[in-house]
């Protein structure tokens, strides 16, 4: 091994050090530390976020990588170095094309939205917000232009939450969903649907978390490199292949609820411990294109876990554990899995109005980029849209337009990336059945771990080194598309 | 304030920020990491301790301390800050006559000897264990001529856990207290005792760890700055007054030893938190005094626990939580915790009997520092003493000279300061009740909150900074004694 590689690995395994302390911190004050402790643990996670991140865009880093990437150093690398290497290249040189002062007013901006954002919510008053996305929407837009000057900003958005993803691949896949969708939502939400009340029967919480594990090991969480913990938003978070945890938030009115986040969650943390475990510790580990890993969760949780036969192996051993389950048949249970339904929040969405939540949001955000909407006018518009797709409009801000933190930060261009996973999985389930059978046939007989593996195989083990257009050409053998989605929706929904 | 106090300051700042993150390492690794993700977790710990370690024994802070003990600088520091850097400064001066070559052999083999006691205990085999006893041994004495070369070697390690002891002091404190214990467990242990089977009948441990909640809060551990975690030992541990942790270990037939450890852990916790605030990243902070820290988590358990009226306002609520206890009348439960019985492992023994084992080990401890026994006649020493003491002789080393870890990583002189915390205890009752009124009376009428404030007041609030004998002197006005314990002993056991 080179000279030059070896120092690359001591450097990065050091940053991988802080890294890991910054984010067990991040890990112990969202499910662990008392209140008071905030101060501490707070002061200690900007420590090290600060030096890691100097580490990362440090000269001395710079020179590595310039190093490495000589014809006679890079040919002597193998593939995983060589990803690792030009995609570090890539991204500190686009990085490297904003000025620092403007960066760190950026970040000082984003924690101001953010705060602002949560006050806004709470008093029901977009007033509070307005001033803050505006800055938000200029700033995010100048960043992109930085990095990518010749650029359209909102293309830069949408490929940094997505490798090779624009505007006209949106236009084409979302357009294609809606035009099936509207007149399918309107046609299912016209049925009675009787809600059986002991879906949201009062079940104990601690139970509730033994549910959860059951669960877990049933898609194929390894516990071996896995843990668990409660925080008040459930999210997925690891420090290598080795250790991947998930959180999840357990209400008591509504099991229904942490077991669909326990399978969504469970869906990002088996894409992150079954990645090559080569690949710790770099950039190649964790699967950045958010579409991509979406598109795994959302697999578990909407094409596995919203199928009743996915539940025929387990729904007794969850029924003794939940009291107030044992009168409710499964038939019951999965009405209300898969009860479509016009309602207002995004999180709380059925399988299929989701895809509309998204693509709300999705165009709002195309017209803010395109300069065509100003931020007073967005509530309104919000709620034409909401009224125009979804058939209800929100009676609060706080329900509407606010209901989201992703603009607060700046996250433009990740909703899109949500429904792309969806797209995604329409995709797989071809290939899958066409692979192994029927989907249908593998849940109810037991076999959902041959889905894992597949995915596993397909898709996890390579982390970060493929471009979503690589895994869906690898699985699919062509350009993405909705129709499989829309097809699988018609099939499930109107029986087509 | 000065500026070598500013840069000091900043210089324990980060020492703190880096000793947090080598905690919360040791805390996740503990409670929550996976098997597989030790690997990762024990690098970053090594790596920070070992930075925190340079940081503590730095030139850099040696001559910070030097600088500020000079006259002028010291007069001008504030009584805390005194008091820190007189502590350091010591605390360095003793440390930095070890050798490092021998300190790190010396850490070496308290790895390598802890690793082969775990093995010996395991298999039940002390040959495994005794060259590395052999050798922890002789690199502690040595260890302790080191730092301090005028002084006996084992009165060097008995100052260490506790300020100001010695062996003549425990002489007289533990003959004492043999004297009167003897024929007190002599005649206690021949009455009949009818165990009720319910204390240990099955309980859900997610219930237990409910139990443990409302323990904790009753006797005064606040939530706002502390948490909970499940380790395979319980322990506590804090980053700041703001943050304590305490652990336990629920077992599904013994809610009974859940109970009792949430109540011990929490009266260590309970101190942590009470230190005063100003006091924390530093020395001041963590009271370093085992006997008088183990005098609290032992006032909690034994004095407070073990005594009916303390379960009267509480009871009924734990009924609710253990169906199993809901037959168990509280005369019963009592009974089983205050039963006294000869028994081979101390973890597990009452607080009578627990008195003996302690001597036990002090004065094999004795003899191992005075040269009178080689190591080889140890467990044969051992069996002896348990005999004459305990009137029962283990069958296997395991449960006899092999059951605490405390001697393999040469922690000699650890134990006396736990019976040492009860003698404090004994004390503390007198001056209590002297102040407050009967406990019984407080108890049973739910004021326990008043004793928690009398020790926040008399012993907390101080953390580091009061030396055992100021604590004693101050709360008691007299010598430490265990006349007092005993008079509790035999009023509780003996009714005299």
């Amino acid at each position: 091994m080179s000279k030059r590689l070896e120092e690359l690995q001591a450097y990065l395994g050091e940053t991988a050090i802080l890294n890991r302390a910054g984010e067990l911190l991040y890990w112990d004050i969202s499910t662990t530390m008392p209140p008071l402790g905030f101060e501490g643990h707070q002061e200690a996670m900007t420590y090290f976020s600060t030096r890691a991140f100097q580490r990362e865009t440090s000269e001395e880093l710079k020179s590595m990588l310039s190093d490495l990437l000589c014809k006679k150093e890079y040919e002597a690398l193998d593939d995983t170095w060589k990803f690792i290497v030009s995609y570090m290249n890539r991204d500190l040189e686009r990085k490297s094309r904003v000025p620092a002062d403007f960066f760190e007013e950026y970040c000082n901006e984003q924690a101001a939205s953010e705060f602002a954002w949560r006050e806004a919510k709470q008093k029901n008053d977009f007033s509070i917000f307005a001033p803050h996305l505006e800055k938000m929407i200029e700033m995010t837009r100048q960043n992109a232009l930085y990095m990518e000057p010749e650029k359209d900003p909102y293309d830069t958005l949408l490929d940094q939450f997505e490798e090779g993803m624009d505007q006209a691949t949106y236009d084409r896949l979302f357009g294609e969903l809606k035009k099936e969708l509207l007149p399918l939502v309107d046609e299912v939400t016209m049925r009675d649907v009787a809600v059986n009340p002991l879906v949201y029967a009062t079940c104990d919480t601690y139970a509730q978390a033994k549910v959860q594990k059951i669960l877990l090991e049933y898609i194929g969480f390894d516990f071996e490199k896995g843990a668990v913990g409660e925080t008040e938003h459930p999210f997925t978070m690891g420090f290598s292949s080795q250790d991947v945890r998930v959180t999840n938030h357990f209400k008591e009115n509504n099991a229904l609820d942490g077991m669909f986040s326990a399978i969504h969650e469970g869906g990002h943390a088996i894409f992150d411990q079954n990645v090559n475990a080569l690949f710790d510790g770099t950039v190649a580990h964790s699967c950045e294109n958010m579409g991509i890993h979406e598109s795994q969760s959302r697999f578990y949780e909407n094409i596995l876990g919203r199928n009743k036969n996915f539940w025929l192996p387990i729904y007794g051993q969850i029924q003794d554990l939940l009291p107030a389950y044992r009168d409710l048949p499964l038939d019951d249970f999965m009405s209300e899995v898969n009860h479509v339904k016009r309602s207002l929040i995004r999180t709380e969405a059925d399988e299929v109005t989701y895809c509309l939540h998204i693509i709300i949001r999705y165009e709002l955000e195309k017209e803010i980029f395109s300069g065509h909407v100003a931020v007073s006018d967005l509530p309104e518009l919000w709620n034409q849209k909401m009224k125009d797709y979804l058939g209800i409009v929100p009676d609060s801000d706080a329900d509407g337009i606010l209901q989201d933190m992703h603009w607060s930060d700046g996250s433009f261009g990740y909703f899109p990336s949500y429904l792309l996973g969806s797209i995604y999985d329409g995709m797989y389930i071809d290939a899958m059945e066409e692979e192994l059978g029927s989907i249908d046939e593998l849940l109810a007989t037991g076999q959902i771990q041959k889905i894992t593996s597949w995915l596993n195989e397909k898709i996890h083990v390579y982390g970060n080194t493929r471009s979503p257009k690589q895994v869906i050409d690898a699985i699919c053998g062509k350009e993405v598309s909705a129709e499989p989605l829309c097809r699988y929706f018609k099939k499930k929904y109107l029986g087509q």
